[in-house]
């Protein structure tokens, strides 16, 4: 029987004893009941219970941050890790997340719970493959070989017709662009079905690689049942595409598993309905330990937001999730993915991207950044690419636009 | 192309104009954009926008639900009913969660937003299975032809041996019970593997039924990757088995959807995980809109807590969760399931359970509401089912009791 322990950090508020309230949470997602059992006996708990590794109190509230039956004079905050034998589930991730997120956000005793932390055996970097292609395989693919993937989104991002799409792509692709995405809205609808798009798309984009000796990396957004996204993962790969996307949250760890599975192109994760798991301080997942779990099931690139985006999201959350992507999982297999960075992006995000994260091995997108520039996509182009050389070189964005007169063109109007 | 559209109702606080919020939540799901694109037209948008179909004003309150870096004198909390035209998307579960619970709870504008209504078009009835079983189909594979299946869960959830598993279900069979559930927690870890399991406990529920003449029906959880689970079902149906469980948030929309395209057994949904979707009331899924997704992708039973139960989630959201399982999806398309009723259950809550629904298709489990019986299993499955008769016949339990026994010892110790 293995020994090893699979250990999650939270984040837990409660009116109860913070002791009491933890043995509550470890006994409900292991050997526990509501009600105690004659055969819980000792040495069941001792092999198969959870285990309360850590409890440190941080604060306290006066009133209870969700809502709960049973009122309490102040509220507790505290950090708790909690430790799992592994022998209880084995290396299932599915298993895995009815363990460390099952039935406990709800429990009475809890009035607040978000998991911050994930740390796995090696079981489970034995047991999944991780991201195909991760950095390395995407550089490849794309010719993009230092600095960020400059990219973008297709907008509007339901509506165009496939000519308009191709239209767009082909705009973009004659301007240098990097990477270009679907928008998560825009899978298979009849009013721009997904083969047809796909096709019109990659004529224009093989036939500027056939000009330009580089290919731009299209991230068609796949996302269906699972006979339908092989399909359309096929129909990619042989249309010369090198990128598919999948909306996480909607097709589950099961879709991405099998999609990782079948797949020959990276895989660009997109995290569409993140804000129900994460937008309550008091409840949900933070972005560390959600993004673990995909990783390990095969995402390639891992959507973050961006440092002062349109959102609600503050900036050093989006720079934790980056830096969490970036993470190596194990020495052994780090499985690292890119973090890709949008919402209302420009060149002027580049140096405190690259100061907070120390590396440039992501996937940059912005939209009116580029399509805003006066000198047209090309020159938008060309100013994101020259914002994060400055950033890379440590010139500041005024200094290096002297010698890139797009770039100083672009400072005229990122705001 | 099809005319038809999708409607989905939120309820809504914002602290900006709330017509300007419900057309930049419109937007961001459809083809609007922070900045205004010059290809985003007025045709475009008639033919692809979402549509603001209602907005009502509820009250308001001056500190925001959710934290935000937009500050409003006051927020205001609304209803809102947004459509989409189906040619955006399709028929297509994974692409609807994109576009009804996507990236609009991060919104600037939006300080709570929780889904609470979904009404589908009949092209996703058409292109959906939904259950297989459902109630007509359990009843006919547990030969409960009446009233609720009196069930339970294994406890300890995790902890018990292949063989104490076997022992646990052997007296609940000769006690006479409907219904046995696996833990979430229990699935193929190596203390209790998944086959061993099934084995030993199909071998005591067999020869129960060989002499009784009835099946127990047991619910064996084959939540994992997807051929694990294919191969897991094909052992249960092997068995003799007659039901099969899986944890939806664990597996996603294409594990569940996979699973119904193989499976030849009941699938018995559990919902692990539904707190950090439900329980801050300014953010997520109601349970109405969520369980009609599963149920269209293949669930025949789903989890809704029970009432008067251990966790924080009040009676009547308990009631409204088991109202929306047993709603037809449509007159045409009923695709109807079972709720099932757990958490601290005993027959005290038959009556009020039976006045609130009208019906008694569901399963009810039971821990130690049947196990604390001082006649034992066979007293507690008795008496949990002459609660239901008296519940359905109208007659109090007090009343009932001098007719059953079991039942009035049962009421010496249920609370």
């Amino acid at each position: 029987m293995p020994t090893e322990r699979i250990h999650a950090t939270y984040w837990l508020e409660t009116g109860d004893d913070p002791e009491r309230a933890a043995e509550i949470i470890a006994g409900e997602q292991s050997s526990g009941t509501f009600v105690a059992l004659p055969n819980e006996t000792p040495e069941l708990k001792a092999r198969a219970g959870a285990r309360v590794e850590r409890l440190e109190r941080l604060d306290t509230a006066p009133v209870p941050s969700l809502p709960t039956p049973v009122r309490a004079t102040r509220y507790t905050r505290c950090v708790l890790e909690l430790s799992w034998p592994i022998g209880n589930l084995g290396a299932c991730l599915p298993t895995l997340m009815a363990t460390v997120a099952g039935n406990l956000f709800e429990l009475r005793a809890v009035t607040g719970l978000r998991i911050t932390d994930l740390q796995l055996p090696r079981a489970f970097t034995d047991a999944y493959p991780g991201p195909a292609f991760g950095v390395d395989g995407t550089r490849r693919l794309s010719g993009v070989t230092h600095g960020p993937m400059i990219g973008t989104i297709i907008k509007p991002s339901v509506g165009l017709s496939v000519d308009e799409t191709a239209e767009q792509v082909e705009a973009l692709v004659a301007g240098g662009i990097d990477f270009i995405k679907d928008d998560e809205l825009q899978a298979d609808g009849p009013a721009c079905p997904f083969d047809e798009r796909a096709r019109a798309v990659m004529r224009v984009v093989n036939e500027a690689a056939d000009r330009s000796g580089r290919k731009a990396m299209v991230a068609f957004n796949l996302t269906g049942d699972l006979d339908q996204m092989r399909r359309r993962h096929d129909l990619v790969l042989e249309l010369g595409g090198s990128c598919v996307m999948v909306c996480l949250n909607s097709v589950g760890l099961v879709g991405l598993h099998e999609l990782r599975r079948h797949a020959q192109l990276p895989i660009h994760a997109h995290r569409a309905g993140w804000g129900y798991l994460s937008r309550s301080p008091a409840l949900g997942w933070d972005y560390a330990p959600w993004q673990k779990i995909w990783r390990l099931a095969g995402a390639d690139h891992l959507h973050v937001n961006g440092l002062a985006n349109k959102f609600s999201e503050p900036d050093d959350s989006v720079i934790a999730a980056a830096r969490a992507v970036l993470a190596p999982i194990s020495a052994a297999a780090p499985m690292i993915a890119m973090p890709v960075f949008s919402s209302g992006q420009t060149g002027l995000q580049a140096h405190d991207t690259f100061a907070a994260l120390g590396s440039a091995d992501l996937i940059h997108t912005a939209g009116g950044g580029i399509f805003g520039h006066p000198g047209g996509v090309s020159a938008g182009v060309t100013a994101m690419r020259a914002a994060w050389d400055a950033a890379m070189a440590g010139v500041s964005l005024a200094a290096h636009s002297k010698a890139v007169p797009e770039l100083g063109a672009a400072l005229g109007f990122w705001k």
